[in-house]
């Protein structure tokens, strides 16, 4: 078998229509045997934000080499360049529209190219279908081992923008957001360790957090912890803070979703 | 590795229950080095005509030979036959219900048989899913190589319907209707620039066109030259117009869905 | 091509957030040529029975080998036991809280082991997503072929339930329930050939099942034979009774859904 790099796709194409699968079609037409791989397809729409939570959350359990497509998208057809970016031992494919930004956060080695060899495109390109006619056959192309230098040019005025973090509002009070309602119903905050260690420090501390029409004062370190229908806090498998709920949806419960205030105090 | 035709689904049997992953065990277990490819698993129940717009934007953008599973089959268990068609470089195997219409109206060398080869079916064969016992089997050994005549005689009569066109109301007035709302909210109508020209003719034509409550007078070559909130006609990547909003759902913006009657005028 | 067992998921993680993409990552990171199925990742969160439904549906349609994942875990994190069980041919990987239940009803050799070796754990092992940490690197480790005794010692205590089947109620009368509406509305129920044979015995028979709002007497062997929006009854796919509608929702047109119960008298 020769050299070959996975393929992952993150995307808001959905899948309820045919898009993720052409997609798919011009990578295995240009390369077979390529092994792709979803890590969600189902981005919110034109969410840039949402996108770059979905890769940064599982690109670095892939293999190294891996070629992560990261698709949300809603500036196609017009100025915003698409990249090539080599972030610590993975390659990316994706608009220049910060979707990575939370990828370059957590890795020290960036190199990033603007993708400007039409010969790695799929004929006729599309004003509004960059995914199928740029993303894909570029990551099929570097799937089969094409050097990243064929693509174009290094640049390094790519954008990036901050993840949103909480804010000190008093000495012992903060104002974050809910980043995500999961499946599960579980709100996904902005608050990790880094930002307020207190509320992780253990059972002595106090804290009071509220969301939507909720208030929690109970740290838990898994669900089962918890009594039904009761909200409690832990620090979830994302690294960051989630309100949630012992077999039942939290944002129900807190009637809060994305987007929503979550304000915290320390006793 | 021994000779191979990779495989793509097209069905409405959804991702919630167990029905796709029970057709790709059937088809692993016939051969376990199978590539077996989704283009979408959403297709509106009962939907043959949503079916053929699926396959139809995505089939060709595959590897020659690839087996295409299309299956949206109402009549499962009654008289409708099971066929295997040979269109252009590719295979299909699909219920003889018209949901390759699409496709056949893309490509001239279609040939079709009449699946009737129990040796190649899944036994017992239910009355209610030959997407596990049928489809999926005779996929699995045609993907090995099995040769088309094995599995039955040739048929003329295969049923094929024509998509619904935009029909002329007057010199210079159509109506059509909108063919699907996609997952960002895109309109995409059966208006194409066979049928009316005109639109897409550049800037010096005037066109109005009427969809839910929504009228629309601007064309545009990408989803980002629009204005927030505003509503534009564009040429999508289907090869049909689209009613569309920038980072915004044009189905809510125009309420209208599916169905929807698309009238334009040219001025 | 060394020795490899195909992988499945079972799961409850849904596709609107990285969990499933996570967990394929640590498995291709652990055996990069893995083939990995989803036979649903859809399950009802928290649903035991659900997860158990589905995956006891379409096990037995894959190679012989197979490593079923089975991954809906509301106790994750809590004293519930991680298991690999060898069942028939196949080999799953689960929490120990009953989800494969439904798999050890229908096979006779049953062994299962309690996963202690956390030299075959993704560290560090986080409180609440084992599905990524424990279950997945697992079936990575068993599809190269490591042996099952390596991960633990054999237990009997294993976890089990019994389906909820159908109660008699007096001499020609039952009540069962709606264990499910799939993509299509279809109303399946915990109703088996088994348990109320006369339902399924001919034409001669009448009966009579209510169902919300909805009462049936007519028995057909597919969807077609039904009129436009008439329920029927038939023996679905899934070896049990359904309530269905040719070309509709069923669910709707009843106004039942899982759970709804279901009243069954013989005349």
């Amino acid at each position: 078998m020769p050299f070959q790099r996975m393929i992952t796709l993150t995307t808001d194409f959905g899948l309820t229509e045919h898009y993720v699968g052409a997609m798919k079609g011009v990578i295995h037409s240009i390369n077979p045997t390529a092994q792709v791989v979803d890590i969600t397809n189902a981005v919110q729409s034109f969410d840039v934000l949402d996108g770059a939570l979905a890769v940064s959350q599982a690109y670095h359990y892939f293999p190294k080499d891996t070629v992560h497509v990261v698709v949300v998208d809603p500036g196609v057809g017009g100025p915003r360049r698409p990249i090539i970016a080599t972030i610590g031992q993975y390659l990316f494919v994706a608009p220049d529209n910060g979707v990575l930004s939370l990828v370059y956060e957590r890795e020290e080695r960036v190199s990033v190219r603007h993708i400007t060899s039409e010969h790695y495109f799929h004929h006729p390109v599309s004003n509004t279908f960059h995914g199928r006619d740029i993303f894909a056959p570029v990551a099929a192309y570097l799937s089969k081992g094409v050097d990243t230098a064929k693509f174009g040019e290094e640049i390094t005025d790519y954008v990036r923008f901050l993840a949103p973090t909480p804010k000190a509002m008093a000495e012992n009070s903060w104002k974050g957001l809910v980043l995500k309602t999961d499946k599960f119903g579980n709100l996904i905050t902005n608050i990790s360790p880094k930002n307020i260690p207190q509320i992780f420090d253990g059972p002595s501390k106090t804290f009071k957090i509220t969301v939507g029409k909720a208030e929690v004062t109970k740290l838990v370190s898994n669900y089962a912890e918890g009594a039904p229908g009761e909200l409690f806090a832990l620090l979830g498998s994302t690294g960051f803070l989630e309100i949630s709920a012992n077999k039942a949806a939290a944002s129900r419960v807190a009637m809060a979703d994305k987007g929503s205030e979550v304000t915290v105090t320390i006793a």
